[in-house]
């Protein structure tokens, strides 16, 4: 679908560049943040035709709504509002890393015709519309998981992403995608977070860090709260890709602790060989 | 010093930009390379003056020379030429990231009169002559360590890497160094490699992974053969420094286990803070 009124909650860098970009493409966008400044400011860069003074507004006046808070934000703009969307034949999806608590939300609720679940999957360690950009999401993956009988939901939501942000759509099952998100996207994150943990614990002043130790800790300055609530949410997959992870690190210690060349050298290879493949 | 002819063994990046540079800079620069054509792009580009066809060639003609092979190949050389370097007169130097081991073998070989080692903190995952850029090392921070009684030694490399590199040279003991680099350098890439580690193991195919998950293994698409050498070399301090990397994982670990928000956020804000402070 193309929505005459698209409607985003919250406007930091993926609700922003959501805005953003349809607003480019001619859809009539209304905005709505906790944080009134930014809406203020969006409004002003022609990300935003209209800033909503409440939730409830917005929710009344647009026929596609965006949940882009943090995670359980989310959780919660759904459960409180997805009745009042479905009543008025309007259409909700959200932009959430994680989708089998929002999916087993809307199945709870009933909201199967006018909910499904989005993960464009791009983003950015800062935080706020700052960080938004009309092209952040141009070309993205998307993953679209629908609600058990959401089809058409699911096909409508998909068709949005497409026909505006000429997003590459990718259907998923949600527990599908949670595995898989646990492996590309939150265990990178949690593995930055303790690498720049144990340096932070270490460090003095005068060390010099060079451009691998700033890459490999980049993802842990991003928003404290979001990765508390998505490491949360998606924590048995997380625990599992965690424990995967633990286990490559003890190799690499036995082949250390036992001054075993080949074996390192060989542990070393099946990394590089797979991180060459994706250049 | 300003070397009348600087010899430069090994022409991968590092080699090839401590030659390329010096050349520019006015200094007669020969270079050898096991891998012949790596020669002949070099002097072709005008990073060298000459090729030498041997390292015995090379050694007998320069007054400064730079170990820029692997890390073990420098030990090798330095066992092998050290004498021959210091009763013609000339110095010694080399580019390795662990710092103990050769110091150790000069202090063995009692070549504390003319060799001083040396780390420009610069690099690159990019292999070969390739990567070697003019300006790589340009400004770059090079620690410089002395062999026990071998200060003028040291004093005359530092000279050159200031005078010719416009280098910040920072004098450091080698355990000190070692100790350091552990975690600002040798960490980091063990962790980039058990992460490509494990998501090798997981991938399938049509699995998207984003710019995080990309910048988190980049390094563990480096020489495997020199990274083997690395760790092992040194070992002690790398596996000091993994198992306090384990342990922030371990933290992690039974926050989510836990089910712990303030846990996981306040472990979360660690390493937020220290890596937000490096930008």
């Amino acid at each position: 679908m193309r929505p005459d009124t698209l409607g985003v909650i919250g406007l930091g860098a993926i609700g922003g560049s959501v805005a953003w970009r349809a607003a480019s493409a001619g859809v009539r966008v209304i905005g709505y943040s906790n944080v009134p400044r930014e809406g203020v400011t969006a409004a002003r860069l022609g990300a935003l035709h209209d800033v909503a003074t409440s939730v409830r507004q917005l929710v009344h006046a647009a026929d596609l709504i965006v949940l882009a808070a943090p995670p359980g934000a989310n959780l919660d703009l759904l459960a409180r509002w997805g009745e009042v969307v479905a009543g008025r034949g309007a259409l909700l999806t959200d932009v959430t890393s994680v989708k089998r608590p929002i999916i087993e939300l809307a199945t709870r609720h009933g909201l199967a015709r006018c909910f499904a679940g989005s993960h464009p999957f791009a983003g950015t360690h800062v935080q706020g519309f700052a960080a938004a950009r009309t092209d952040l999401l141009r070309g993205a993956v998307v993953y679209v998981t629908a609600v058990p009988d959401g089809e058409d939901a699911a096909r409508e939501v998909a068709d949005f992403w497409e026909s505006v942000f000429e997003a590459q759509v990718v259907r998923l099952d949600a527990a599908v995608h949670d595995e898989r998100l646990a492996r590309t996207s939150h265990l990178p994150q949690a593995v930055a977070s303790a690498l720049a943990s144990a340096l932070a614990r270490q460090s003095r002043r005068g060390v010099s860090f060079g451009p691998g130790a700033r890459d490999m800790t980049r993802l842990a300055a991003g928003s404290v709260d979001m990765w508390r609530d998505l490491l949360l949410l998606n924590r048995a997959a997380v625990l599992d890709a965690i424990e995967e992870f633990e286990c490559e690190v003890g190799t690499l210690r036995r082949a250390l602790e036992d001054g075993d060349p080949d074996g390192l050298a060989s542990w070393l290879a099946v990394g590089a060989r797979w991180r060459r493949a994706m250049d």
